[in-house]
């Protein structure tokens, strides 16, 4: 059993890798909901849709987000009603919204939903949300409090950001799915995904039950670097860690998770950071432009994980869960 | 000032040759919201849409339902999923209830929303929904009390009718605007149009204000019958006819109306059933197929309405409201 934690297109990039080399029952993929919101009555999961879209082989590969094959009839309408139009909803994606919209009003737990979308799009991997309760990022700049979204899309990162807020993660229940799985015995590697570790992978670290299990795990973590060349593929990375005075170095990135990972996998671009991190270091090429790259990265990820002794620094992972709770 | 009571399909098309050889400020049109229902979390209004996109010129003339070059990912997208598909929502279709939806649940009206929607479209008619409130049009059948669209469009109108009931009505508040035209002096006609007597005229006829302002008004009240050659031209009157136990004739048609018209259009085909019906009687050939029939049959309707005499057998009509509440 490998886990990975995930956000959007490029944590999907590393996940789709991971399903492709293992048998794909034996991949949980815990995702990002911090971006989830309501949007005309709908209730919108980025993070989890983008996911199983590339599972699936569903994903708009162009875009870089939604569906494959898309048709715009809706947005087109919409906008001759003089609606909202700034969040670009595809007449397809939007089947997924109303479909969740509608079992969520009924009182199907998100889990279960999104289960039920994987299982009829033979997706054999499990995809859990790393809450089935709602936990909202809220982006503080030097524009105000934004939402998710309207920070992300319909200011499209322009704020400088000062500050991120999860709103709703500390007492949010983890996945039990997820929480399961970081405590089964089975369980070989935990992997996160090169997303955002400020906007996608913090706020799944946020939920407490979700990081002290993750402490507590006996199995690997490696993070994976989201620069390449010291710059983010796609993305407001590299711009976020400008505006929160964090040096653009993968020995940032490494930094950030050092009290959770074992080791860290980083961009042969940015080889000579690797001097600058604790924890034992991959040098990799992380660019994944084909589904040949995103195999090749997944299987020297998994690779590099599963032969990683437990570092004495990272004992603390193994500390009481007295001492692990939220703070 | 001309007002039209109306359901959908057969009913728009004649609304629309009013709003053609009338400036179409002075059409004011009654849509019957009966229909109405709720489906995958969305309000959908089938008679009002359907009249919109008719004097939008926005109307699917093949299907004879939904919108002109509609698209249909979502409800396929939806299929995949395992969702409800058995009302065929079109992608543009579905704009129109997601703006509705949002707009209701933000507690605006729905003549407001409408009003809203037929400016944004260049409709200079008035089109307002019979009532802001929820009145919902229930059939005993031989198979149980169903929901319209159970019976109407997932039964596809197999069950038997037994009796029609349109819960809310009863106390439901007329559509202000709709009250306003029919005791404004400038009042001239009021034209009940070929619409299903049962399933779309007599939802509006039920909400009280409008059924007393209806027998009050100065001005001549004239319904079109819906049969052509005795039977229906398109839809279940003639099923339903037959299952309530009502000859098949434009004469039960202008039976029903008694206690409102003050005059009849029947279809040329239908001619001898002129004879048995009490009102003044205009024989016209009603099968709207072109564009210039809609219009001519208007205009046709209209002089008739303009030079009828009140008749003293419908004097009941002005008489004291107190006797005209509901019973």
């Amino acid at each position: 059993m490998i886990i990975a934690l995930s956000g959007g297109v490029g944590g999907a990039k590393l996940a789709l890798g991971l399903s492709r080399i293992l048998p794909q029952e034996d991949l949980l993929v815990v995702v990002n909901t911090g971006d989830d919101f309501e949007h005309l009555g709908l209730r919108i999961c980025p993070d989890v849709d983008t996911t199983l879209y590339t599972l699936a082989d569903l994903a708009n590969t162009e875009l870089g987000w939604g569906r494959r094959d898309e048709t715009w009839t809706f947005l087109q309408t919409l906008a001759s009603l003089g609606g909202e139009t700034w969040f670009r909803l595809g007449d397809g994606d939007l089947a997924l919204h109303a479909y969740r919209t509608q079992r969520l009003r009924q009182g199907t737990p998100l889990s279960t939903i999104i289960a039920d979308v994987a299982n009829q799009w033979n997706i054999r991997a499990q995809v859990v949300p790393m809450s089935d309760d709602l936990v909202q990022t809220r982006v503080a700049t030097d524009e105000g409090i934004l939402g998710f979204q309207d920070y992300f899309v319909r200011r499209r990162c322009e704020p400088a950001v000062r500050a991120l807020e999860f709103q709703g993660a500390a007492s949010a229940r983890a996945s039990a799915a997820a929480l399961a799985a970081l405590r089964d015995p089975a369980l070989s590697a935990i992997i996160i995904c090169p997303s955002n570790p400020y906007l996608s992978i913090d706020p799944i670290l946020a939920v407490p039950e979700l990081r002290a299990a993750l402490r507590e795990a006996k199995a690997p973590v490696v993070a994976v670097s989201p620069l390449v060349g010291g710059a983010a593929v796609k993305g407001p990375t590299a711009k976020i860690m400008h505006e929160l005075g964090v040096p653009l170095s993968a020995a940032s990135i490494a930094a950030h998770y050092a009290d959770t990972i074992d080791g860290f996998v980083l961009d042969s671009r940015d080889r000579s950071a690797a001097k600058a991190i604790a924890a034992p270091v991959l040098v990799a090429d992380t660019l994944m432009l084909t589904l040949a790259d995103r195999e090749r990265l997944a299987r020297e990820t998994l690779e590099f994980a599963l032969q990683l002794p437990k570092q004495p620094e990272n004992l603390a992972k193994t500390a009481p869960a007295s001492r692990l709770g939220p703070t």
